[in-house]
Formats: structure tokens, C-alpha cells, sequence
């Protein structure tokens, strides 16, 4: 679950990828895996695993549950010189211990450990023609595929194995490994999902993880994003990068900037804060309003409607106080408190909102349940108008690399237009965030938008067999 | 532990009490108990615990952690009519489950609970005596004393045993009681620690909570504050009101303003978001600055940050971004992540700060080391100037009513002036809201703020004896 | 719940005590209670407690559940020099941990702790009368009652306090205390539950326990039982005896001998395995049988069969295994498994009993129940016939000293004669142990036979009250 | 862990594995794995786990520890027609959950879940060659040989499949298996582990098992022994029985009647307890001898006593009696408590031996540490003479097959003549059974008796390469 208040209705990424690699043994590693995944744990709480290379052996170690409660577990006799390290919200493959990640296997290559972010669209296909080989798969995660793809090249070599899988396996995807002592990352051909090097100066070792923010915590120096169709193979004596696929075409996943990755993250040469604070800009230009005071829903709303605020000099304030301890747990159910899950969650600063024009900003707007509940609230708070605005476009379509975006049949804007939208949700105003100025926002055509526009980086469809599994 | 930044360096609020009463038996009460307590979690997340009215028995069940870890303990068989809860953080008295509250004792009266959040100060002497007289104390909170006392004076009939009491007991206390069937809220005659009471319409019951939130949180009417030196009584017939002390002259603790409650409560007639944006727009106005950009330390600098961007036109943005999971875990604490405490739980946005002259505004500031690692953070980030504004005066002095404030040996503000702490935390320049601006932010004197000035509503040097005990 | 497997059926004592006393600091201490603990959780396996006078405070833990729980929760840094010690199954006062014990207080002798076996039977009475003067009471222990009572009497001098209170209570008690650094030991002034004295000579340590055997397991010399109305005051220069009544008329609980104390502890002159064995010699004695195989119902039938087997020269085998992980977890029960319970712990040993004529000897008969099932098991198992012998005579009364015999419409006994019992039971024969035959199994009248009976050696209907209270 | 006395020393079995199918779908299944699993659990308590066929799908749940937890964590919405599961102690592969059964895995067949007690010797080839082929192996159970094995076969259908699966695999097993909703058990070609087959009648289920106690406790009816070498199939409509090997020699494990099986079961066509007798009958026979008592070690040590008594007409008593409650848990482990951890387990009933020239039966001497202590302990319990006799040979070498024998090294038997090891024991004197009087127990020579003679059904140093792998 994401702790984001706008996860009761929203999309959800499936997890978050941490790796380091020190040339020699090194208890900090464990120090920075723990801190390091801590700060990825908004892309997963439901499971969590590490993997230490630990004198010359791969360990491996995993939990339902979240990253604090993993670590409390680990014995103290650790001494590993590279780790990979996994935070899970299931988009794909059961929610059990099972599938959580990483996943360790021995083959001729000896032990190899792979976690991974993303989603692959061609796995069943890859696996009924495994299967028929005489393979068994004990998970339904991705992760096993490429494990038993790696083996099955492994006469080709290291790199080319591992090239070659990647080639095979369509998808968005991110992976991590360790394998004969070294460290290997690699990026779909698109760049769908995100992923970043690192450099821990005084440690002489290399970092790799779904967003900076988790170099940060570690002070670790950001390097670079690993490239779209970029394979990185880390060992004692050198960094090696290979591309497995020339000239890739970039489709960056723009749902991490509009609401999944936390605001203080760099990714490919954008501030997920700045992209925010733009599409809050956009916002108001798009509709100059007039009103008293502009609120965000936390916590991935409140960039842009500081942006918003900026642009349209209407005062921004905090309109909303989340409750924090509202969690995973709610006991003894009763209809009429569920109702109010959302105030639960959010209780509005009636001072704020009382006797004012309130616009309000939220960073997408998915089943639409929330933001009539969040209006209602405002209301009953004393607001005489309440603008909706949402700094995304009209999230119609599903996601098949990675973000949990529930059935066409559960998206309000699949199923209705703005119009009727403003009146189930009891808006004075509704605006999303044009297309155009989402481009605007990103600043290039870099990025996948298929669930706005139905139009896919990778053909979705695909069935084709592979003659060489 | 509280879960603000903040509380790495700062003061503590001891306890959060929550109470209701339906005239008939009602499960609800359950889940009013639960949101309610979840409402005032901030308030204490050391134990919890709650004392049920089930079929005409007193129910107590406590538990060292958080709310949901107690709630689900629960068995669902209760149908309870009245209910006191309780959240704690210990300021006095041992931290183990022997001290958790609410405490149920069986006297001639029936059976009793009591929860308080508070301090006396003249607890040594009233045990002593009574000691003396041959009771034994199996705990050593206040609400012993509390339950003891109501004990002694029962023959004076309930609600002459419960006014002696409050009249005997120094210090600031808002305190519930279940006695006879019966909800009992009373609060000290200065008023010091909040209490206010709600109504429950479709359910006819009355709630009791230290923050209006957790009457919000289920839906529940504000109805007033408990009044210093009043005792609200609660029964099947009606609610009554007697005042134990007549004229009571309210000392409000400031420090719930500042710092404890949360921004969206409203308490004795002020909101607390309003307050904090007010020592805001004073901060700045006792010192015009030229700047960049303004951010608040999350999360309650965040108004009076916003507060001194209204007044001074400079574009307020969110310079940090909390990592929540960073608990209370900290594994294999090595010495160069430990100093990085800060940086684990706040992020920079870089974006937001660089190449930028900050100011950063924070509530208070008690020991500065905390401040002094943003500040680093700040420039590490490429801040070019930092310039720390506190919403509060120089906190200086212990507090003896309920907030844990350390030491005058730890509180940088007793140790040195402004210059040299300017100078220790490497701000390059550093600002305290004034007494008299605290003042106009409150709006009277009806305030406590013995910890800036040394002056308390109660002589803390009580050694009276008690004839009657 | 006692893990006996006639426990199903079955009466219940409340508790077990281990005390030690150091000289001197002494982590090993530690290890002491828990090892002696360890040997009387057959004695109670509901809650468990300790407390270490440590560093000159008294510290308490208790837990629901079993010993070594408690003792996994321990902090290292222990250096006690006394500690108390209890296991409880509550025979008296709800079932939860705020009546676990040790109980601690702290009084005008400074802080005390008490923990007991056995039952008071003037409680109600001289709650009342304290509860008159004011005290609370937050439990509903007998061992809050023994603290209040010491506190009462504290003027008197320490000696005095406790022989008063020992004087004031009516009922089976053996009490442990610490009190001023001192350890305390007294037995009830008819010893009916027992307690013993022991030394352990490399530590120049005393040790108090409920049985021998917890001296045996740390390797403790016996020196012999407290007496009956005695209390054994140890400290740093002497262990002193007192006698709070003179000529004290012993009533020792026979039931500690038949079914409750564990067959290799010594009791007041008696090893209990030996008295087991002379009860099986009289069951034989009174009622010759011809039979092909003597067995026992484990564990505390098995003496007294090859007691009946030495007498008869017929062969003593073994008929039951027990499933010792059969325990407190009975999930998705369903209702043909329930009525197996007893098959699930005990399976019959088919070549032992197949086409035999079958003697089972167990050592009382309390519901019925059981003994129905087991005959059942043994004629599906092959048994020709099936000759029951109960160690013990006709249980057809409560017991108001700390053993849980249900109520006397529960007591099949009470309710039938002994040929119904046997026709109800399918017995081919059913032989009760004779009083006499008891008498002379235990060799005087030093004993308490009052569920048998109904003679009890204190009136039981004590309503008196205390001037002095 | 295994729960009797003797695992100080001793030599353990692998695992447990019980299996259930119903024409129909059942929720009572989950209560007959439970109970069926619970009687087994003396024979593995690390880990457990249970595949349900649960609405056509296979569901697997593992834990660490033992069966009461993993069925507590169980939901209740499981309506499962078929089952397997398993109680694990490590004597190969890792002790962690990875490496908990069953196994459950998707190949060309479905969903596949296995389990199996027992050891193969040949694995490392196998899986070496697998692994040439690109298979990955992802624990270091036999279980997943023998999973990737039938996948590898399965293209020759289901029952060559699995014949071909137990051909080519070399050890004692005992495997049980869910494949196409079908319950598949088959036993090694020699029958070395056991594996029984059971009837339910009133559900029209059959049971497998690998002791005939876990049909006992849930009332279903033996039917036979799985044979070696036998494959058995049941289905919807049918129970097929198939011979993979013909002409199977039988060399059933001795070790299993002599310590490992409970009394109570029915291996193979003897009673465990019966052949326990026998043994103690020759044991006297072999070397009558004059003393006045006979005891046994509990728990496997019993029967040989009471068989030796019947011999010798020297009487049997209870010389022993366990604490059971001393389990995993030891803290604060000081060393002269540890040397004394056979007295924590077994305490000795004085009255029994004081005095006493004692017999005391043990069923195996493996390291003789234990033996050691326990004659201390007698001899401190006033023994005048201690002569140990040993219900089966001298224990000198290892085994293969599934037993958990220490290394040469560790076996006493290994490095001392009898005569040294009474001296080092401190024995009066010490007799093993002869191998001859074990075979005249056993009553035939269908037994492994390789620890003893170092003499083994198969040839223990397979290197061979299998063709078609």
C-alpha cells in the first residue's frame, strides 16, 4: 500500500529496486540497504527482500510486511560486499512471500540473485514454451523469468545472457542482479521505468535504485541515470555499460513525475518538484480562476498547487491535515465510517477553507470516489466554492508496464466527460491538466502517456514464440 | 515518540485523552474509540490503552505501542455504553504497560478508571501521606494518586470526592473518568492542558478530547472547550457542569499552539493553523528580509512558514520532504549515518533550494542540533543563504504541566544568546518570535509560557501537607 | 491449563512459587528462576511473573503465557541479588495479566512485591472493610489483599506486619515477599498448600519453592518444608523462623499427592511418587482382580498402576501414548473431533490391550467424561475387559484452598453412586481408593481431605469482620 | 528438534509427511492435516507446511516452527478436497523456509506440490546435469529434484513420469504429491522410510502417512503399508496401485522402531512398542543380572525396560521424570547449568533409586554424554549400582538414508570398545544388544541395519551420469 492519501483511488506502481556494491566486504552495506530501501518504501509496502553476497555467498532474506521489520530480523554476522534489495506492491503475480523478491537460484552460472520494478507483457508466452522444456516455475513474479532466461543463455556468456534476455522479455522493466560476485543493472529499451547509478565516494562503491532520493539518504553522489537499453555490469575491478539494443527510443513512464516518485527525486534529467510546480502552472494558465485560497490534497498534489498558487497569485495554504496512523488496519467496519475514509485520512483546517472560493489540486484523478468525498469535506468545512483541478490528464486507459491502474470499467474518465465528472463529484469547476501541457510540463516527447492516450511504447498484443527457448 | 520531525530535538506533549458516552450500549462505540484515539496518536505513541463500560463492567485493556496494535487485541463481543482511552508518551513515571492508562481500581464506590493527560507537582507529598496511612501505590502515575483520592473522599458523595480532588492536585491536568456508570471530564484551574467536548447527534452520545480533530474524525459536533476548574458529569439523564474553583484564571500552555496539537484542531477559541501563520507574518515583520524563497521544517513549521511568505510577497515552496518510514528502528547504528539522522528523515528538493537565499522557518528550538543539520543539508544542497526564523520565543526553561522539555543544561537557549547559537548552527542570520509578538498571535494573555519566561501560573515549589489526607 | 492429560476432566491447583536470596548481586539469579520456574509450570501455564530486587529497585514483569516467553523478554543487564517468582492458572480472579503476579507496590516500608499460591477465603470481608477506609483495590488478587494488609500493619514493625496479616487471612496460602531488600516465606497455619526451604551451598544462597524438585533442577540441597503457620524471614546476616501460630495443626492438601505435585518431588515427609505406588498396592488390595495387563492414564495414573501391578503380580504395560503437541490451539473445531479430544492426546497401544483383560488405573475421577472416552478407545483397541481404578476416593466436593474442582453438579460423584458411574463410563468394574486406604497411603491424619469429605479444617463460611482493618 | 529426552545425543529423522484426498470438496481436511500433522510432529519440528487443493488450485503455506502456528495462521475460507503436508527437521539442505515442504511449482503438467521424508544420495549428479540443461534450483531440497524431475518426464505421461522419477533417484524416500488434482504417494525401492496408506470411511477419503498414528487420531482405518517400490494413485475414481521396481528388497529402517516411531504405530507389520519389548527381553537374556529395580529413559528407553523387567522379574519403576517444559530456549546459558541439561529434562524419583542396585534402559547410545549424566544423576540420587543396557547395537557409522547420525568422530561407539565406554560413562556395567537379538526382535531380515554393520541396501558412492537427463 502507498501512503499517499491518494492511493484509497489511484494508481500504484509495483516496487522499488536498491543495489550497492563495494569491492570489499563491508558491513555498512547492510546500513545502506536499510536506509537506502527505507527511502523507496512509498513503491511498496507489502513485501520487502534483500539479497547480501555475504563471504563469497548469496543470502537472502524476505517479509511480508515493511523494510523496519525485514532488517529487525537480520543477524548481526553479516559481512557482504554487494547486495541487492527489493521493496513489492503486487501489480502482477499473487501477494504472498512466495513472490516476493529477490529470487535466488542456483544454476550452472552458480547462485544468481535477480529483483526487479516493471512489468513484462510476454511472460506467459516465454513461459508455456519454458515449461514445455521440462522448466518449473515456482512464482508467477517476472523475476523468475529472467532467472531461468539467464540460465538458459548462460552458454553464451555473462553479457550476451543477459543481453539477450532483456531482448527477449518486452516490458517495462528495471533489474537488479548479483551473479558470480558482480553486480548487473539494466533498463528496458525504452526507459519506461526509472533507474539511477550512484557513487559512494568514501566507500568506493557503486549505488543503484529506482529514484536518487535513495542515493541521498546514503550520500551517495548521483552519476547518471542508467540508459534506456542499457545493461551495467559492476565488479571488482571496473564499471562496464552495454547496450543490448542501439539507438533506444526514450518513453519514460510520466505517472512517476505526476505521482508516484516522491518529489525530491532527480530522473532523467527532470525534478519530479519542478514538473509538479509546472503542471500547477499550466493549471491556472489554462483557466485563469478567481478565488481566495489554493489547497493541495497531500501529499502529491501540494507541489502543484504551489505551482498554481505562483502563477494565479491566489494564496496557497494548507487546507488538509492527514492522520497518519490511519493504516493498513481498520477494525470492526462500519458502514458509515467507511464513508468517511477519506476524512480518516484527511480532516480539512476549517479556518482555511471557511467562507472561501477553494481551489484545489490533486495529482490525478482515477476512480473519482476521493474527490467527491475530499469536496464534500470542504463543504461541511464551510467552503463556498470549491475548483477541482488535477495536474494530469484524464487517466482513461490501463497500464501494462508497471503501475497499478485499475479496469477501464473503474475509470471515471473512461466512462464519463468532464462535464458529468463535475457534477458526480459535486465540483463548481473541473480542469485537468491538458495533454499539451503535460509535454509542456516533461519539456520533450520523451515520455510514455499510454494511460492518457491508449498509445503504447510496445505493442501489447504480442503472442509471437521465440525459436531458441 | 512523536512522529514530527521535530521530535528529535524537542518538547513532548505527555498523553491524548479520548471519552464518550452513548445512553444505551452501543459497538460503535468501538470505532468511535479507535478513530478517536488514532486522532490524537501524535499525542503519544508509547502505550495506549482504554477502559470500556461492557454490560455494566469496567473493561481495561492496555497495551505498550501503537492504537491499531491495541485495537487489534480487541475481542468483539463488547457492547460497552461509555468508554475512556487513552494515548502516552511518558514525561513521569517509569515507561512500562504498570504505567499505561486508563487505571481501574475497585473502591467503595464500584469500580473507577481514570486517564489524565498532565502533570502534578505536588504528588510526593500527596503519596507520602497517604503512604502513611497505609496505601500501598502499585504505579507511579498521576492517575493513582487521582484514583485514590476520589477513594478517600467518597464520602462526601461523587461529585464533592471529585471536586476535592481536583482542588488538592496542583499542576495542569485534563483527566476522564468512568465512575458508577457515569462519564467524568474535569480540567485544572488554569486551564492548562485542553479538553473540549463534542455530541455525537445520531447517537446521542457525548465526547471528551484533548484536540477537536478526533471529534472530526467521527463526525462529531464541537460543542465547547471544558472550562478551567470545571467538572462536566455525564450521566443517562443529562450532563451536568459544577466549576470546583470559582473564577478560574486560564493559563493556556502556549506550547499546544506552537508546537503539539495539531494545525487543524481548534482549542479554547483559537484555531492552531491560524496562530501558527500569525507568528509567521510576525517573524517577518520584526525583521524585514530579502530572500528567495521561504520553507517550513515539516511539519509544524510549515504554516508559520507560509504565514511569512504571505506577508513578506516571497514565494513559499516545499523545501523537504519527510521520509515517514524512518521510525523507531534504527539498526546497526553506525556513527556517520547517525549524524545523517536528520537528512534519513528530510529530504532537500534541490530544485527548490539551490543556488536560492532559504529561509527556513521551524517552531521552536530547543537543543539545535537539529537545526544545525538542516542548515548543512540546506547548503549542501546549494542554498546560498539561510536565514532560520522560529516561531517562538527562546525556550529556556523546564516545564512542569506536561510538556517534556529537557533539561536547562540541554536547552541551547539557557546555555547562550542568539549570536553565539547563530553562530554554533551556522545560520547566516537567526530570528525568535518575541514575547510580545507571541502574545499578539494568541491574541490575550490567557496563556502559559513559563518554559520562554520562567514565570508559571503555580508556585512549583509545593510541599504543603494535607490535613485530611 | 495443567499439561497432565487429565486435565481435561480435571481439577486444577492455582500456583507455583520459586523464590531466591544472594548476598550478594548475582546475575545467575536469572537463570535460577527460570530454571526453577521451568520445574513447576506444571503448575500453572496462564500467566507468569518475577521479581528481581535489582540494583536495590524492585523490578516486575509478567506475561500471559509460559515461562520461557517471560524470559525471552528479559533485558541483559540484570544483577539482582533476590528474586520471587510465579506461575499461575487462576483459580480465583479473572483470567488477565493485571492479576498475574508478582504484585508490587510501594508502601511506607518502601516497595514490596508479593506473589502466592493458594486461596483466601475472607477476601470479600476484609475488602469490604478496607475499601471502607478508602483503599482501592486494582485487582482482584489475594495477593493485593496480603499487600494491603502488610501496608496496614507497617507501624507494627515488619515481623509483626506479616504474622498479622497471616493471622487476618483464612485460607491455604504459601506467600513469598520482598520487603526492604529482605526475602519473606510463609505457609498457612494448617500447610495445606506446600512450601519448602533450600540451600544452595556455592552461592551461599536460599531458595524457596512450591516443590523439591525446583531445588533439584538447580542443583539445590532440600533442607526441609516451612511449617505450618511459619514464616522464614531471609536476609544479608541471618535467616530467621517465626512462628505467627503456636501449634499449628497440619492439613496438608492431599490432593497435591494424588494428582497435583510431579512425581519426583518430596513433601513434608513424603516422596509423592511413593505415595502414588501405596495407593495402587490398596486399590489392589481392596478388590483382587484377575486381569491380563496393568496400565496407567499419563501421567499421574502410571505409579499408581505399577503400585497395582507389584501387589497383583499382573504385568504393568504401557496403554497410552500421549500426543504431546495436542494443546491449547484447537482450530476449526468440529464436532466429531471434539469428542475424540481425548484420542487426540492419548493413543492406545493396540498389541498392549488387543484382547486383553485391561486394569487402568487413573488418579481420580472429577467429570467422567474422560474416563468415558478412554474406555471407548481401549474396547476399539481390542480390550476384552475394562477394570477401572481411581487412586483416590469419591471427589464429591469443591475444595476452597487454591485446587479448582468444579461445582458439585459437574462432580460425577456427587451426582451418582459408584455403579451408575461405572454403567454411565462403561466400566466392567469401577473401584474408588477407600478413605481409609488414602489414609494409610499417606500414613496420618496430617491431611486435608475435605473434597472427599466435606470436613474442612477451616469453617468455611467465615463472615467475621476485623476491628482493627 | 525431536521432543524425547534422548535428542540430547541422539540421532534424528528427517521429516513427516501426511496426506489426505477427498472425492469431494471438504473443509474438514484442513482439521484431519492438522491433527494427522500433529501426530507426527515428533518427527520433524523446524518447519512445516501444507499444500490444499483448494477450488482447483493448489495453495501452500510454510512456516518455521511448528503445526499449531502455521494452522493459526490458516483462513478459514479454504474448502479444499486434497492435501499434503510435512513436518521437517534438516538433516540435508539449509534450515531455513526456502527449504520448507512442500514444494509446489508450474510445469507443462499444472500446478505440482511435493513433499517427502527421507535422503537421496545422488542428488548433487542430478542436479549438476539439470542444471547443464538450464535449470535453476531455487532451494536444496531433494523435494525440488524430484519436482524437476517429473517435469522433465512428463512428456511420457503421468505415471511413467513419476516412475521414471523414483527410478532414477537413488535413497530412502517416502514422496507425496499433488499433481492434476490427483494424490500420488510412492516409497523407495527398498522401503527404507515408512509410508502408510488409510481409509476414512464415513468421508470416502484415503490417507498416507508416514506412521499409522496419524490415522488413529483422526479414526481412519489402516488399510496396508505403501510397498517399496510401489507408486499409488488415487483419483475421483479410482486407487491405482503401480510397481516401479519389481521384486523389491525390503530393507526397512531399523532405527525407526528403535527410537524414531512412536510406540503406538504399526510399521510394516510389527508394533513399534512390541518390538521395543523384545528388545529389553533379550537384553536381559543376553546377560541376566541381579539387581532390584529396572527403569527406562523416557521416552523411548520405557518399553525395553518393562520388557527387561518381564524378563528378569526384577521390578519396573518410574525412575525418571521430564520437564517438559525445557525446550529450544535457553537463556543466559551459563556452563555449569548447561552441564547440567540433562538434569533439567530428567529429574530423578529418588525414593525409586536411593539405595537401589538399578537397570537402567536407554534405546541408543550415540555420543554417551547423556549416559553419562544420567548415571551421575543416579548415582547423586543414591544408586548403588547403575548397569546401563542398550536396546540396539553399537551405533558406528552414519546414515544416508535419512537418520541424522553425527560423524564417526562424534560416535562413542566409533571410537571406544565397550568395556572404555563403561569406564568413561561410569557404568557398573553396560550392554548393547547384540545384532542377532536385533534381527530376533525384528523377527526377520528385511531391515537396514547399516549404522550398525556399515553394510547398506545401495551403494553409497553413486557417481554414475544419467543418459537421458
Amino acid at each position: 500500500m502507498n501512503n499517499n492519501f491518494n492511493d484509497i483511488d489511484k494508481i500504484k506502481d509495483e516496487c522499488g529496486v536498491f543495489a550497492i556494491y563495494s569491492p570489499i566486504g563491508n558491513p555498512n552495506i547492510i546500513n545502506y540497504c536499510y536506509y537506502g530501501l527505507l527511502a523507496l518504501q512509498h513503491r511498496g509496502q507489502e513485501s520487502c527482500g534483500v539479497t547480501f553476497s555475504n563471504h563469497g555467498k548469496l543470502e537472502t532474506i524476505k517479509k511480508m510486511g515493511l523494510v523496519h521489520e525485514l532488517f529487525n530480523t537480520l543477524s548481526i554476522n553479516y559481512h557482504p560486499h554487494a547486495a541487492i534489495s527489493h521493496v513489492r506492491y503486487s501489480t502482477t503475480g499473487d501477494s504472498n512471500l512466495s513472490n516476493a523478491q529477490p529470487l535466488t537460484g542456483h544454476s550452472r552460472f552458480g547462485a544468481i540473485s535477480v529483483a526487479h520494478n516493471g512489468n513484462l507483457i510476454n511472460t506467459d508466452v516465454i513461459k508455456l514454451q519454458m515449461q514445455n522444456t521440462g522448466i518449473v516455475f515456482q512464482s508467477t513474479t517476472d523475476s523468475e523469468v529472467f532467472l531461468n532466461l539467464f540460465s538458459k543463455y548462460s552458454s553464451l556468456g555473462l553479457e550476451e545472457a543477459i543481453a539477450n534476455s532483456c531482448r527477449i522479455t518486452k516490458g517495462g522493466f528495471a533489474i537488479i542482479m548479483l551473479i558470480s560476485g558482480k553486480l548487473i543493472a539494466a533498463r528496458d529499451p525504452y526507459g519506461i521505468r526509472p533507474l539511477c547509478l550512484g557513487y559512494l565516494k568514501h566507500e568506493d562503491s557503486y549505488v543503484v535504485a529506482s529514484e536518487s532520493r535513495a542515493l541521498d539518504v546514503i550520500n551517495a553522489e548521483f552519476i547518471r541515470d542508467v540508459d534506456a537499453g542499457e545493461i551495467i555490469i559492476i565488479d571488482k575491478n571496473e564499471i562496464k555499460s552495454i547496450y543490448y539494443k542501439e539507438n533506444p527510443n526514450k518513453k519514460i513512464c510520466s505517472f512517476e513525475y505526476i505521482y508516484f516518485a516522491k518529489a525530491d527525486s532527480y530522473m532523467d534529467g527532470l525534478y519530479v518538484h519542478d514538473v509538479r510546480l509546472q503542471t500547477g502552472k499550466f493549471l491556472y494558465l489554462q483557466n485563469p480562476i478567481e478565488a481566495d485560497v489554493v489547497i493541495g490534497v497531500p501529499d502529491s498534489g501540494v507541489a502543484a498547487a504551489i505551482g498554481f498558487a505562483n502563477a494565479s497569485k491566489i494564496p496557497f495554504d494548507v487546507g488538509f491535515i492527514r492522520n497518519r496512523h490511519v493504516g493498513r488496519t481498520f477494525i470492526l467496519p462500519e458502514q458509515n465510517l467507511r464513508e468517511e475514509a477519506a476524512k480518516l485520512k484527511l480532516n480539512p483546517v476549517k479556518s482555511v477553507v471557511n467562507n472561501k472560493r477553494v481551489v484545489v489540486v490533486d495529482d490525478s484523478l482515477v476512480r473519482g470516489t476521493t474527490a467527491k468525498q475530499l469536496i464534500t469535506i470542504l463543504r461541511e468545512a464551510g467552503a463556498k466554492e470549491v475548483h477541482l483541478r488535477i495536474a494530469s490528464p484524464m487517466v482513461k486507459n490501463v497500464c501494462y508496464f508497471g503501475i497499478d491502474i485499475p479496469n477501464s470499467k473503474d475509470l471515471v474518465a473512461h466512462q464519463m466527460d468532464v462535464t458529468t465528472i463535475k457534477e458526480k463529484i459535486n465540483a463548481d469547476s473541473l480542469e485537468y491538466l491538458s495533454l499539451e501541457n503535460l509535454r509542456k510540463s516533461l519539456g520533450s516527447d520523451n515520455f510514455c502517456k499510454g494511460c492518457f492516450t491508449n498509445v503504447y511504447p510496445i505493442r501489447i498484443d504480442i503472442k509471437e514464440s521465440y525459436d531458441n527457448l
